[in-house]
């Protein structure tokens, strides 16, 4: 079932990446590293090790991509989070890395972070494709795609504008998309294997995953979420919301989850529980 | 002659890197990662075309790697220049990142030349062993290479007690030596050979460099080095020249530098640019 997999995975991929950071020879860092890595909800840890079950790769034998991508992920939030960028003081339910420490040391765990996300996702475990994850990650997470969407994001925030659907799409496409279609790609790109129905679930469930975020900024309570919500409705910032409306952003999200379950019908029966996540990414109150 | 090949090396990174930055699609990212990356001695470049040389390697082969070093080298200063780090507004003669444009985009240019330092070093053209440069690279810029040393730095400057020769060798082992090292064994690791003698070479280059940093600070011109001087004895900072003098700073660069030749006996001739480089790591004014 869904529910239970992906809470084994978040045990599994914490204890992966929680062994990989205590290997860390220093002390500040790797408590500010670990701090950052630790909860979450684990969607792409779970993407990964889902897409390689579908090829036939065992999770033990995936394992340091799907820490990996979660290292990626945990850089991303740490960065953003500074007070140059979103300034957040809460994630994951506890004060943010530059509250707890300070600046200097949120900005080299999050440095140390993506390292440590390149240097699992070469692990030699992962096998003879897993140069090519490492050019997928780096694609993914660079200029041209999760830091180039952060990059519009902070734009935006600037504009003389509100932003259209295109340009947040476009910019959610970067800054969530990215990371997420990385995941669901793995497998595939680990099993070198044909990417493209992973690479269409991908992109439908990743807007979808952003609608879903924007509908939970309404709609949410902080306390569930670990962090802080309401902030777009007040900058007024252009979201998939305040664009579309409750109603319409839920419906599109809901047809977006349904395109993704369609994109695999390659799999068949095999790629249930892959299904069953696209359905909870609208479904989460986190 | 080595300041002839220097020369040479600096124009061709500096256009493989500018080219790299170029195919960017995010306009205000792509211009502070191409400020941030241009201009520099470019020696890590050097030391990985001329140990990729040793192996017959041509340096058109090696350049991803050349430029990747180089690429992560400016990702380092433009976070380490940060107004929560070292707070420096110079840089290579120019203003900084962060002064030039905003804290947020020198967090996002950095944090995208790591990126793209992973992306080069993954370069299909590099090779069958480039999953090895991959997990070198990560190793000698995380938080057991670079980033540790720069924590350490960072931990320095509020300690009770100025450091020891012992502390500040391995606080600069870390922070400049781990990637120096890295570089002068990136042609080995990409020709799977022993790396050995590479690795003495570069363990004694890259202390050298640092005493010969500590004394350029006291001794050097601003306007020539390109960036902000004089700034250690100011903050009371313990330094090769302060522990050792300046006398006995330029003799232990010197004894280092010999050693550091004497390491690349294995290579005989066909090793003179890396020795001649070694010479100069301690006669630089910048």
């Amino acid at each position: 079932m869904f529910p239970t997999r992906l809470e084994e995975v978040q045990r599994e991929v914490s204890a992966a990446l929680a062994e990989a950071i205590a290997a860390q020879p220093s002390a500040p860092l790797r408590d500010a590293m670990g701090y950052a890595a630790q909860g979450g909800k684990r969607l792409r840890a779970f993407l990964v090790l889902e897409s390689a079950a579908l090829f036939g790769i065992p999770a033990a034998q995936a394992m340091p991509a799907a820490a990996g991508v979660e290292a990626l992920h945990a850089y991303s939030l740490v960065h953003d989070d500074l007070p140059c960028m979103d300034d957040d003081d809460l994630r994951r339910g506890q004060p943010t890395v530059h509250v707890k420490w300070d600046e200097a040391t949120a900005v080299l765990a999050g440095d140390a972070l993506q390292t440590l996300a390149f240097e699992l996702c070469a692990d030699p475990a992962l096998g003879d494709h897993r140069i090519d994850l490492v050019l997928a990650l780096a694609r993914a997470s660079g200029a041209a795609g999760m830091v180039h969407g952060q990059m519009l994001d902070i734009a935006a925030e600037t504009a003389a504008a509100p932003l259209t659907l295109a340009e947040i799409t476009r910019l959610q496409d970067g800054k969530t998309g990215a990371l997420i279609s990385f995941a669901a790609q793995a497998g595939a790109i680990l099993a070198g294997a044909d990417r493209a129905p992973l690479a269409a679930y991908a992109g439908a469930l990743g807007l979808a995953f952003q609608i879903a975020d924007d509908i939970l900024d309404v709609v949410g309570s902080e306390e569930t979420a670990g962090k802080r919500l309401h902030k777009d409705a007040g900058a007024g910032k252009a979201t998939f919301v305040s664009l579309l409306g409750l109603e319409g952003a839920r419906r599109r999200a809901a047809d977006l989850v349904a395109e993704a379950e369609a994109a695999l019908a390659p799999y068949g029966e095999k790629a249930e529980t892959l299904r069953a996540a696209a359905r909870y990414v609208i479904a989460r109150d986190r």
